[in-house]
């Protein structure tokens, strides 16, 4: 059984498979500036390509943590998200409020999910 | 390898499992206006009832992770939870601070658990 | 399929195991008094000796959740993880503020690691 990492740097990767779990952990890469609804964009359009890295796509998400740093934000949020997920792929979830790294995010979220093809084994 | 989703709504589903390990996550759902032990009381039955539901119980929490709006219940949650794992079955635990999506909400807990047969495929 | 528990007590487990996927906790244990790079060297040590108890070792951690409770502390943090990491085994990460149980806690970390043998089934 291996480990599979994607794009591995010093301090993490974006990606690691085991056992055909994958964990990954998003921020909005290319504009913070954004609002909620934005960086929520962001977030799951980098999730879409984060999975099918590892042959999977936005239905197969097991678990996700999200951290938001106002709950002011929440409702868009869940609009955001309620439009992303395939009918009947919605992920156990998490919400809770925390600040973030950089004071620009607005939201942070740690996906599991499950690989796809050739990473179950 | 399926992935099994218990009660699937737009925003969330209240169990995921796949590989054998299931996600869930509880906050009071029945009264969030009980204090401390009787959300962290809430929150055990929904997990015991969740648990069932993927041929698990109590006794196969792998991990969870306790999201507390105030420290100084923590005592309090103690007590609760020292009674309801069964000896030698306590799971990995993290703890920490967090305001949750409801003011009323005292206590939040994402846990990681081993499903039973038929879930381990 | 067996859950492996390290130390079990009443209130946690050190170390859960199943489907050869480990979950563990650490914060500082021997001297809370310390500053962040000795707080963060002490759980790194704390998670060598854990992975040791599975099979495992540092280049076999999947996920690493860090709740820090001043991100002034985040670049001397930064400088112990990417030390410790050997070259292209870091794990995914978020990185959170939290308060923790302990006032004088710096920094709690929750990992997700690939057991080894004979902790895969």
């Amino acid at each position: 059984m291996n480990i599979h990492r994607i794009n591995p740097c010093k301090r993490w990767s974006d990606i690691t498979v085991f056992n055909g779990i994958a964990h990954f952990v998003e921020v909005a890469d290319s504009d913070t500036s954004e609002d909620i609804k934005g960086q929520a964009n962001q977030i799951f359009s980098q999730a879409e390509l984060a999975l099918e890295k590892i042959g999977s796509d936005r239905s197969r998400i097991l678990s996700v943590t999200i951290y938001l740093t106002d709950f002011a934000n929440l409702p868009a949020l869940n609009e955001v998200r309620d439009e992303w997920f395939p009918e009947g792929c919605a992920p156990s979830r998490a919400c809770v409020k925390a600040e973030l790294a950089d004071a620009e995010y607005r939201v942070e979220m740690a996906f599991v999910a499950a690989a796809g093809e050739p990473y179950l084994t």
